[in-house]
């Protein structure tokens, strides 16, 4: 489906994702530690970078709401997968919220503030909001927009690859499922007819809340060609919209239209 | 949109739901008043009502997992507007599980158990789950299937009615929009075309958690017909799909695709 470009962004399409085993502090016991007042509604981080943006210099920054800075899952993660922090994963430092956005998940953390407001820093303010389809950047009111956080639901076709010529019969499709917030991934559908049919996924093994979900249908194609497609379902019975345009935003944020793989069988 | 009948179910269409202000005690304190063992995973209701099944008589139940269960907003509630609970609200008690689908706020409570699994209860096991479209009644493997609970994103224009004929000129399109479990209605998108084009609705004074949110956008009609569409976001940049056939399940759960209503202005 191709739809009107998005200005100025790199397309990350379907990669930018990956899964870790963080280890840190929680940061509900360093809080409560600190102390928060009751009026207390968001939770501000900022990272020790330095952005250039035009006279000023800053910290990347962003916050999440109290209620989730006080879930047990969000660390002040000093190990990735059982090692130190390397630089380009934030060292020493950084900031873990499963189910956000990764925006949220401030690298080389500089400080922390409780707060009733969201953070006023150029990220969460500006950059990552989600603007209804009749707004472009030239119009945008950037006192609106959806601010975002938890993740939609989505789901992508890992295997097989987009143009990918195979031998025809059995055909394994596999991929991935992501939800936000505390929702699971609960069903994901395969069709191999562009959506006019479906067949349900296995769901394979748990990793764990906030983990994307593992899935994998087996199909039979005679020779010809297909488009492959998969949807995702969360715990609320959302799913994903069939086309990209029916969401379309001028910064091209949560785009989750069913993923396509055009594949030929011969 | 004509899509394939739901057999044998009363159809509900965009009504049968309402706000209320509801008294009782804390589920939460109950629960950690008898405590509730680590294992528990679920807390089960069951009503004293008599539902003849078969041979069967049995009461309505139905379970939460308990991490809802524990949240300050789950009542065991004995009034409704400041009145004691009428008969046909539950009385003397009932639950009341905000953000969740109502089958699960069980009436006329007789019974609260924790347990590691979700309720056995036929109204839990068998009627409120979601199929995937390429189940039917007989197909159905009824271990299977997506339990409902937390309420997906939906909105539905109240006024004006479908095949409402208007004066042409300014026209006030209002309606409510309701979202699940934590998450809140961000944004509601209003289309005078059918959906080709969008603008955004005022989204009215907030009644809280959990109660839906009323929303109005004000369009200009010339003489003609018009197709009014609403969808809304959630907080989490999900939304609505577009045509019923893209969600169809053959019990007819969960239909929250774009709401449309006719009108023809004069």
């Amino acid at each position: 489906m191709e739809v009107a470009p998005i200005p100025g962004e790199e397309p990350w399409s379907a990669g930018a994702i990956g899964n870790a085993e963080w280890s840190g502090a929680l940061l509900t016991e360093v809080l409560q530690a600190a102390g928060v007042y009751p009026e207390v509604r968001h939770v501000a981080f900022t990272g020790l970078d330095e952005i250039e943006m035009g006279d000023q210099s800053f910290g990347f920054g962003g916050s999440i709401p109290v209620e989730k800075a006080m879930s047990p899952e969000v660390l002040l993660a000093y190990e990735m997968n059982g090692e130190p922090l390397t630089p380009g994963h934030g060292f020493p430092l950084r900031v873990v919220a499963p189910g956000y956005i990764g925006a949220r998940s401030v690298k080389w953390l500089a400080n922390i503030r409780v707060q009733e407001e969201p953070s006023s820093n150029y990220y969460q303010t500006h950059a990552y909001k989600l603007f209804p389809p009749q707004v472009d950047e030239e119009t945008a009111d950037w006192s609106k927009g959806l601010m975002l956080g938890e993740l939609s639901v989505n789901s992508v076709i890992c295997q097989p690859a987009d143009e990918e010529a195979l031998p025809a019969g059995p055909v394994s499709v596999r991929g991935y499922a992501v939800t936000g917030g505390d929702r699971s991934v609960e069903r994901v559908d395969v069709s191999i007819d562009g959506g006019e049919s479906w067949m349900s996924a296995d769901l394979l093994e748990e990793k764990g809340p906030w983990a994307w979900r593992l899935w994998e249908a087996s199909v039979d194609l005679d020779p010809g060609e297909y488009e492959l497609v998969a949807r995702a379902w969360d715990s609320a019975a959302n799913t994903q919209p069939e086309l990209s345009e029916q969401i379309w935003n001028f910064k091209g944020y949560m785009e989750n239209s069913w993923h396509r793989v055009r594949v030929r069988a011969r």
